[in-house]
């Protein structure tokens, strides 16, 4: 075993937080890693300048090896390597934003409220000689109820908040009894969680009114361990401690989201007295600390498909004494809870139609609807549609490469915000794609064409060039196709299991984040959607993120999704037999619509 | 504030345990507020030589100074002052020893049998690419029930389990659905616990047989900061972190109560998936983390009195995961589930009956059934009835005085084994004070008399001989005088307070371990007992300890205790216009029977 580097200590001064790092790594990663919100829009290749930082005090150098006297000066963190212990300032700007109270839920209906957890206020008779019950037994019978007292941890607030408050105490309940105590006047809040693969968003939300309190979205922090699900689990099979470590980063990673979240709007964690949580089975197990040897070799059995709502203190989460932590049912296979959430959030769009309902993302969830079933397949799409793992892929940040489009046979960049181009991010690397076809820049099987001025090649490696030091490799090519192909094949096998063609959808719903922002249009053109018309096609943006936070404010929500959890059949798409052909056939970049004129 | 004192550790090879010592303490001190069992029945004055330990490796030294090179000679543990980190040995004979398999339980009748947790075992089809289900979900189509899945922490053991035994596995059930798996034929246990102010004792108990498997009592670690509930409370309010250091030390000896209990009879932490555990309300607010200073001032209030069932990961108990740590519920003040306990296991003996129910220890606990109903009262009678913090008291051990009668007017002890006299233990207390009064060697109001040959002074300090090197004081009087007063003062006034008059009293039942060596007829002499024929007095010794094991094996017994303590009526004596007057006069050794004949 190769021994481990020395580790130091970054203190983060804006945030008040004291994570690890280890020497030689950059302050960027070791930030990532403990779910600290530094911005890097570019993925650390130093181009975008989005992850400013200034050294307070201790020791680092960086690639090129430049003077490091100066401490003063704000400098890129994806630059700066840990070599000692550091006080560190993230420039305001480099913090990922904490969006504040969402106004009208981008145009959704305000959600229908029956929260879990509700709140009373009670006067109790003051303690004396004569009445020497217990502080439990006072309030008890103030409640009028049969009710058994609350955990120990949630039961200590009690004494101090009845003789801090004269004799008066808010009591919250929910479906497990009395919950915990508060100050008279405060309010409950719940915490909803979309945990994918590569990103975090967590959502605040007053229980009693359904309101988003804010928003924030950070990298998840296993990331530092692997871009997908299958590099994750193999590490938690492999390395010892692997498990613990990848649970630790992601409820560090949670638990910054929390902190941050509440010191936003000016709640304290003890308001935070529910929380549900969507994610991949991948996700949902490492985060639970469930065995995943067994999810990632055939036959791709989860541990639990089931819900469960463990206290936030045995998952490991800083909210309330006694606030439970609801896990959104699996599916089967790596179909986890997120999609749950996501057929929860459309459903109106679904319900009664023949429909496809895909959440394109690192992994690529897709069910059919249809004849009052639904089937579900994963597809191991990976990053590079989101602008992750292509050469310069980035964030969708200013900056970012979002339009390609094609002039004179020549390819035409727009950017976000319209400066200087330092990435490419998801919509843009679709974008390329379809205009290096269009160009006839590439061949149908993903070759880049020798002889246009814009493609040139490198130590054998063929390249398009996009702006100045921004390319779009063969290498990135084949990343895009290989996602083109897992999505297009689950589609087609999962149309072919129950008999259909593509025409006879009705709709396709797209979710996740990456789908908002997607060209349909190009996507058809590449082969990665079926070529049907504009009209049929949904985007409906982050579902699982509306889902988790319709669930967190309804119980009748949480017993949907459970219904649609247990309803829906996992279909595993290596179990069919002409799989590997139908994934090999998807790899060309062939629009049904070329198939057609081909033919 | 003053510095603390360096630590060290030291390594007690028999029970693989390490713990804490600091500079300067005896290893003894260390290993008891560690919950190392090492018994020291002298209580640490050098003069039992029950202590024995060898330091394999590592630096000590004596009051005496010795030399220290000599490290494999035994050396008494309470003279051996910690220098350094130590490696040590315990003697055999030195460790408390775990009584194993008491057959039939003492006579008492086998409990019935009514579980909490059962366990039976299923079998599941094998997961294939054709049925891909959950590992839960397979297991809980086979119980056949709607079951939702157990916490996480338990949830996690499934897969391997599965794997490794057929598909087969034991499911373990509770009150609250599936608690945890194991492997096919394992056992289920539980672990009782009474929780006293000065020793712990524990029963490691099957649940399918109610079979007692083994036994351990240990000092209750938190003595270190106080022998009395007022000491704690104070040290738990005042001290920086003085709650959080005495729930450690009182967790650290149940964990420690439990891993002995389950190595002693071969079966695993895992397997303990139940536990019950009573004590006074102080003990019970100090383990389970709750306030206790409304508790420790006047009107006494407890954060609580209903039964609580936290997890034990909740509570910080090492036991199966998922396992839940039954807290037996209090009356009120200091009458806490130790005694209802008592009251449970002693039952058969009073109900329908004019009855009092004793549990004398360092807190002494009455309580009269009359009529219907219970009125409890707590006396705070201190250790000195139990051989605790009398200046040559020690535990009921081999050496120690437990009679002493008088012979032409000179005291004649004898010991526990016929030795040579090593201190003195409870019942020789009682003795002691009683052969005082009948020597003329003391006079009622306590004084010890001058001009005995076995009473003699130094420095002030009046004492009785009672053989070479055992002395008991006119302070150990004192202490007695006051543990006496309150109970008694207790007992008057609760009878007075219904009515009654002792003569009414068809029975007195007596618990706890003191009680039951207790030899009535001294406590009638020294008016610490009513003066009744002695037919009416039952010694049903440790009933908390039966009424937890009770508990343990028996729902219905549980669910009786509940009614026990919600029927009971706390009384606090302070709030009794004349409780002082009434405590002052008790402190006269004074018999009824004396009263009589003076009047």
């Amino acid at each position: 075993m190769s021994e481990s580097p020395r580790s130091h200590r970054l203190l983060f001064t804006d945030l008040g937080r004291e994570v690890e790092g280890l020497d030689g790594e950059t302050i960027l990663h070791a930030a990532r890693r403990a779910g600290v919100r530094v911005v890097g829009a570019c993925g650390g290749r130093g181009t975008c300048g989005s992850c400013m930082v200034r050294i307070a005090q201790g020791r680092i150098d960086t690639h090129a090896g430049e003077d490091l006297s100066r401490h003063h000066r704000w400098r890129r963190a994806c630059q700066a390597r840990i070599r000692g212990d550091c006080t560190i300032q993230i420039a305001p700007r480099s913090l990922a934003p904490v969006v504040r109270a969402e106004v009208g839920n981008r145009g959704e209906l305000p959600p229908a409220m029956n929260p879990c957890i509700t709140a009373q206020e009670v006067s109790v008779p003051e303690a004396s000689l004569a009445d020497p019950r217990g502080d439990w037994e006072r309030v008890a019978a103030a409640l009028n109820v049969h009710a058994l007292p609350p955990n120990p941890e949630a039961l200590l607030g009690l004494p101090p908040l009845l003789r801090a408050h004269g004799w008066s105490v808010r009591v919250r309940q929910g479906p497990h009894g009395v919950l915990g105590f508060a100050a008279p006047g405060r309010v409950e809040c719940g915490l909803a969680v979309d945990l994918g693969t590569t990103n975090m968003a967590a959502f605040l939300v007053r229980l009693d009114t359904g309101e988003r309190l804010a928003s924030l979205g950070i990298e998840n922090p296993q990331a530092a361990w692997g871009a997908d699900l299958i590099s994750r689990i193999n590490h938690a099979i492999q390395a010892t401690s692997g498990a613990q470590e990848l649970r630790r980063a992601v409820l560090q990673g949670l638990n910054a989201l929390a902190r941050d979240l509440v010191q936003a709007v000016g709640v304290q964690l003890g308001d935070v007295v529910d929380a549900v949580v969507c994610g991949n089975t991948a996700m949902h197990h490492l985060l639970a600390g469930l065995p995943v040897s067994q999810l990632g070799r055939a036959p791709f059995v989860p541990a639990v498909c089931a819900q469960m709502s463990p206290t936030a203190a045995e998952l490991g989460l800083e909210l309330a004494p006694g606030a439970r932590v609801h896990l959104v049912p699996n599916i089967g296979g790596f179909v986890g809870g997120d999609h749950v959430a996501a057929l929860l959030a459309s459903e109106e769009h679904w319900q009664g139609r023949c429909c496809l309902v895909m959440d394109i993302g690192t992994n690529t969830e897709i069910s059919l609807v249809h004849a009052g079933g639904i089937q579900s397949v994963s597809c191991p799409s990976g990053p590079a549609l989101e602008g992750g793992h292509v050469s310069c892929g980035m964030r969708a940040a200013i900056g970012a490469i979002e339009r390609v489009r094609v002039e004179a046979e020549r390819l035409v960049v727009s950017t976000i915000g319209n400066t200087k181009p330092v990435g490419l991010c998801g919509s843009g690397v679709l974008d390329t794609m379809a205009a290096l076809l269009e160009a006839g820049m590439m061949e149908r099987g993903g070759r880049l064409r020798n002889g246009h001025p814009d493609v040139h090649e490198t130590g054998g490696l063929r390249y398009a060039r996009l702006a100045t030091d921004i390319h779009f490799t063969q290498h990135d090519v084949r990343a895009v196709q290989l996602a083109k192909s897992a999505i297009r094949t689950g589609t087609d096998l999962l149309l072919r299991q129950s008999g259909l063609d593509a025409a006879r959808l009705d709709r396709i719903i797209i979710a996740g984040a990456f789908g908002a922002y997607l060209s349909v249009e190009r996507a058809i053109v590449i082969g990665l959607l079926p070529d049907l018309p504009p009209q049929r096609y949904l985007q409906v943006g982050n579902a699982a993120g509306s889902g988790v936070c319709r669930m967190l404010v309804n119980r009748a929500a949480r017993e949907r999704a459970r219904t649609i959890a247990a309803t829906a059949r996992y279909l595993e798409l290596s179990s069919i037999a002409d799989f590997q052909q139908h994934f090999l056939r998807n790899i060309a970049l062939t629009s049904q619509q070329h198939e057609r004129r081909a033919s």
